[in-house]
């Protein structure tokens, strides 16, 4: 990594006295006009936030120029881009001059709070494990995604949705707590509502382990102020049963892709439908500020930032081909992250956890 | 299972030429007279069709005499229900005097081609492995179920769906040749894409397991006409990029439920946001046509019926709140299934591939 600016970014004008969020401006599809574009929104929107954005300073420079951010936004020069189909095993090796690795950095050395990146999912869980390393007591990182729901808040949260292929009771134990810590304070909701994806709802069906973690779950329900509501199938995912659900990411990964595929499909078959005929152009017109209103409760821009749970440092990984309003929505995230402290809290609250007996409250 | 009609049920004139389905008149959430109603709407439209009905008969002749259709059906009387909570252990010891047994030993006994119940998935399982037994050197059926998508003839197959939580490669490489034949005698296709579901596409990610059976079912595709596309993920269950995706029973119920979640959370939040307004009902009225053809596109009673496959004999599960035309689309799939004679094609697929270097052509 070359830096062409101060190192000591807090100094700078720019960030005093804001709430800083660090910016991978590469590796998304549609490239870092469209991150700029999004920082843009967010500034405009919120006066308390501030950027240190990360990638060839030359081709930042106009862009944040361009959208008169120079008094919001730190340009930090990092020359590597990290690519969709790069394993993460060689980024970790081979990645120091990247953007994304400087992203991470920034969080690490307490120069921002939260880290955003549009990129590669593997490499940036790899690079964030690497430099913000693992809560202490935390076996597997996770990734928390929001789902749309019929709940009051709009969304639920699901993890893990990536991060790892596995999961043992264990994990599955601490998922259910970093998501229940997530609720509150990425979301304000004081009791959560957490569930287990099994199949079928009896107890006596599911994989052993599923057995095992809904009773660590459960007794763990209690001490930690939330309500466990046991088994949950996947049609439960967006309904208002439950706030948070907990599976292994391999689970959690087909059904957020499926999920969205099933989205996807009914989109364009609604698209198709309304051009049939004439006279179905012409509904379509009419219906346009419905189907507006629809579109507006289920579009995954607005749903847009997978949380990286676990780690000493809060990382949102945006979706890859997020426009200017998806980037925009994941630092909405990252900055509701930043202030409610969620970092240091999810840590208290695993710690607490790890020793048995004790409860003090944690207000997380 | 106590028997007023003749059990000799070929000689009846109703039956004689006729393709023979074995109907499960309990069970479902709707009640017989559903199921009865779904037998009227498809022996209206295909004469070729013939049903052995299974209930208490003083219950179910006149639900069939008032739908004038006595020279049609054939009631078998069977006292017991299956409801939709007794655990499947319980029907296996204690079930014999039940529409469900009853159902599947008419085609156990060779007087049907194909059943049809929408009861309790699980039982129907049991009864169905006890009754039929697994194909030679069949380790674990599956049940396989359709889902709508941008192919041409409207519908993906995925398997297992949920007959067993746990998959391994060999199982997993049977699957895929079960699904196969599936589509090649219900769908009519003559050389389907098989695609395995995992996480990523990239070749390196996922569960050792599939990694295995990746290169089992590879090697299969050539000897077996047909294509093999490699890992797919949750968005491509519903895309015109293959016509069969592979998975274990755990993921593949999750999957199948979160897609009909999802669905079903779309849908609500279509009929909400043209309730808003006044304008908006007034543009819902005039979409209605528009709505309607996007509805029938995606309606879950037309793809109802799951098949169970890997056993001798073939066996369509109904969902449990199917209603006539749910249960007249199930009646539609088993009649195709039972002309194809997929069953015995199957079985000899299966076996061919069990000796290697056996490599006859069949025509299944």
């Amino acid at each position: 990594m070359s830096d062409t600016a101060s190192n000591d970014t807090r100094q700078l004008p720019a960030l005093t006295g804001r709430v800083v969020i660090s910016v991978d401006a590469m590796g998304g599809d549609a490239g870092p006009a469209a991150v700029v574009a999004g920082i843009a929104q967010s500034a405009s929107k919120n006066p308390d936030i501030a950027f240190i954005l990360h990638g060839p300073a030359a081709e930042l420079r106009p862009l944040v120029e361009k959208r008169r951010l120079a008094s919001r936004v730190v340009i930090r020069d990092a020359v590597g881009v990290v690519k969709m189909d790069d394993k993460p095993s060689h980024v970790m090796r081979h990645g120091k001059d990247t953007s994304m690795w400087s992203t991470i950095q920034a969080v690490e050395k307490g120069e921002a709070a939260v880290a955003v990146s549009c990129g590669n999912t593997g490499a940036l869980m790899a690079v964030s494990m690497l430099r913000l390393r693992k809560i202490e007591g935390v076996n597997r990182p996770a990734i928390a995604c929001l789902w749309p729901s019929r709940n009051p808040q709009g969304f639920n949260i699901m993890l893990d949705v990536g991060a790892d292929i596995r999961a043992d009771q264990q994990d599955l134990l601490q998922y259910a707590l970093m998501g229940m810590s997530y609720a509150r304070n990425g979301m304000g909701l004081s009791r959560p509502r957490v569930g287990l994806l099994n199949v079928g709802t009896e107890e006596h069906k599911g994989r052993a382990e599923l057995k095992v973690a809904h009773d660590l779950i459960e007794a763990a329900a209690a001490k930690n102020d939330f309500d466990f509501v046991g088994f949950v199938e996947g049609g439960d995912i967006p309904s208002d049963r439950v706030d948070v659900i907990v599976t292994d990411g391999f689970t959690g990964n087909i059904a957020l892709k499926t999920g969205e595929g099933t989205a996807k499909l009914i989109g364009q078959f609604l698209r198709e439908a309304f051009k049939h005929t004439p006279l179905s152009r012409l509904a379509a017109l009419l219906a346009l500020t419905s189907l507006k209103r629809l579109n507006k409760r289920i579009d995954p821009r607005r749903v847009n930032g997978g949380v990286f749970l676990g780690l000493n440092g809060t990382v949102v990984k945006s979706h890859g081909g997020a426009d200017a309003t998806g980037v925009s929505a994941a630092i909405k995230l990252a900055f509701q992250l930043a202030q409610s402290r969620f970092s240091e809290r999810l840590a208290a609250r695993l710690a607490s956890v790890g020793h048995a007996g004790q409860d003090a409250p944690h207000n997380d």
